[in-house]
């Protein structure tokens, strides 16, 4: 038995100081607030959260911060610099750049990651001796930087609606969705890694076969980018006469265990089907920003019944605080009114909606029996300081560099803002410049 | 003389390997790259940039961080909350609060603020014993925190276009522009202070006293509130037949040593208005987003000439780099396009352009006879690890957080990300506990 004593939490039940926190085998044993600090327990001090859940991942697309700026373009020169990346990546690069990404991921309070992955085989197509040995890789790499993975392992099959696929994206396929369901059938979760599904889009999926990606693991979360560009709206209209959102739906695709990613450029109609099938929407609003996709309308798709969850991409910006606070503060852009999301309901999205999302309804609480995830934000940064310590200093003052201790599953992994095994910076620019 | 050796420096021919920079008196006497670093050198790791500029500052607003996001409001609701604030400071309490947030912006980087001032007077419009005694206590905070200070003095005497003061505006008004002159006209500057004027808007200042207020200091700063709010554009057409930038035209505003801050709402006529002047834009995109004002044209603006300047305002965020790069983050959400504004423009935008609008033209560049302002970013932090340690580095990767040493005016003031003579965060939340 461990204890954690936080000198203030952030509880269902709202912040309470105080808060003494039991954890056996993992997971929270007893929950007391107002307590003062025993001796032999931990000490958290700032505030504390509920890990956070960063539910849309391409991991080798951290290579790319801060390089793919240089020049003008559109969302499809930059795919170019980051297919690039994914041409030179091999199973033991990756697992090197994974594990180094995960650990920052880890140091901003990210507990579970949902890594959306179609880099399966090697150049050309060829299968690896283990046709898995990719998201095998990245399997390894999250335990080994400490946090949990729902592995989304995408379908991706064609180089967009009626296209061949190119050079690079051979590595992605699998022929088609009977084959790849044949490489996703052999691998297996286990505690801390739950194996989801995902078709990669309407474009890199034919509308024929997204219902034979959605049945194959029929209980697991189930994951597709939607709408984030114009141009794939107006490819899948022309094609098919239906809107992507549409085609999913017509497809079976959209349920509660589905996350559409991005769900930017949507009609009415799009944002009744997302809502009514109680498919959650994964924000990723740095990334958004940065590829110039748009502003997603949130409060609709909240209205709709839709629940938001937030993911960090192509890691731009790997800091959830900003996501979170993105999507209140995009909206305000786009609406010219304040007051859409409130802090509690940003930070769910970040914490229990995430998780749950991602096959973990048993973690993003502090509260018995959940998963003893706690993350600690210093209230005394130049950043937070004078904030209130409050749900709104997380949501909108704090940054990934407030994060102090992370604790996933019961283990301490991040203590004075350092990861417990690795020097994480180091390791990072050491497998970037591997493959760039 | 002190030499100050830089692993890696941004100079105005771009980024430099071992440049050693020699200081006497405050000002750059040699600047040499390729070099070994000497004995008896001041080393400074990671990437050195030039001084950035906080061409926007209400000092006060810093208070009202996290304060202000638990209500559903406009931004007209959320200037009640800020109003409250300002009814309470005193220039001992308000000296205390800015030192502490310009101690915040010296930690991040910043080696000059531009502060719109304009709570003048006691409660009620009382004249304190000195009537500048609020800008003497901002002039003095600025100082002992250890940055340069561009006072500018601002003209509030309406509460709206033939609207009166409500009782909180009674502490901003002189009564009018004359009265606002004679104030001013006490007022000195000196090394490291600039003595600049400003209209709050033409809401704040009817349009037959704008002329006062830009005549008065004709070799100063002069700066303006212009178009935030699409409610004030309509208010201005409906009372003056003129857009505000219009009116501001007509008045004669408008000159190559004017800033017109934020610059959202405009029409073409405008931006032509404010290109063909060379006004400077002063863009201010976080308390952009906070505040729902929307997007502003910043691309168009350029290319009418106008120059882009930056600001952090009302301090949601102390953040320059946060603020170059939305400035590019936005307009592609805006335009659906990447690519509008490069690393370096927006570099130089926080740096020399920034400068020379708060009337420091000898500063924001690393090169012989500038001021010595030295800004060391980390380029081995997760932030800014295998990005490349570019421009792009420091503009699209790095954070406030990533900020180890800041050289002021050849001092030495952060060191390891410390202020040198006091602790800036405890006295944030010292001075803001002391007014909320």
């Amino acid at each position: 038995m461990t204890a954690y004593w936080c000198a203030r939490a952030v509880l269902p039940s709202g912040v309470a100081d105080g808060v003494l926190v039991t954890v056996e085998d993992g997971r929270i044993t007893a929950v007391s607030s107002g307590a003062a600090q025993p001796p032999g327990a931990v000490r958290l001090d700032g505030l504390v959260l509920p890990g956070l859940a960063n539910c849309h991942s391409h991991a080798f697309h951290r290579a790319l911060r801060g390089r793919t700026q240089t020049e003008r373009g559109t969302f499809w020169t930059w795919r170019e610099q980051m297919y690039a990346v994914a041409s030179v990546l091999t199973p033991d690069s990756y697992y090197r750049l994974a594990r180094a990404v995960y650990g920052e991921m880890l140091l901003t309070g990210i507990t579970v990651v949902g890594e959306f992955h179609y880099l399966h085989h090697a150049p050309g197509g060829r299968r690896y001796d283990d046709p898995n040995a990719m998201g095998e890789a990245l399997i390894a790499a999250a335990r080994d930087a400490g946090l949990r993975i729902a592995l989304l392992d995408t379908c991706y099959v064609a180089g967009g609606i009626d296209q061949p696929l190119n050079e690079v994206q051979q590595r992605f396929s699998d022929g088609d969705a009977a084959g790849w369901a044949s490489r996703v059938g052999r691998l297996r979760g286990s505690d801390g890694v739950v194996i989801g599904a995902a078709a990669h889009s309407v474009r890199g999926v034919p509308a024929d076969q997204l219902g034979a990606v959605a049945g194959l693991l029929p209980e697991a979360p189930l994951h597709v980018h939607l709408s984030e560009q114009v141009a794939e709206n107006q490819a899948c209209v022309a094609a098919y006469g239906r809107t992507p959102t549409q085609v999913l739906d017509e497809a079976g695709f959209l349920s509660a265990r589905t996350s559409a990613v991005h769900a930017t450029h949507l009609t009415p109609v799009d944002v009744g089907l997302l809502g009514s099938s109680a498919t959650y929407s994964c924000f990723c609003p740095t990334t958004e920003r940065d590829l110039a996709d748009g502003i997603g309308p949130s409060v609709a798709l909240r209205a709709a019944g839709s629940t938001v969850t937030l993911g960090s991409d192509s890691h731009a910006v790997v800091d959830l605080f900003e996501e979170m606070r993105a999507v209140e503060l995009d909206e305000r852009l786009a609406s010219q009114e304040r007051g859409h999301w409130s802090a509690p309901e940003l930070l769910a999205a970040a914490t229990a909606d995430g998780h749950r999302s991602l096959g973990f309804a048993d973690a993003g609480k502090i509260e018995v029996g959940a998963r003893a995830d706690l993350v600690a934000v210093r209230t005394d940064s130049v950043r937070t300081a004078g904030t209130g310590a409050s749900v709104e200093t997380a949501v909108f003052a704090a940054s990934g560099a407030d994060v102090t201790d992370v604790v996933v599953d019961g283990v301490h992994r991040v203590a004075q803002g350092n990861h417990s095994t690795f020097d994480v910076a180091a390791e990072l620019a050491a497998a970037i410049a591997e493959v760039t």
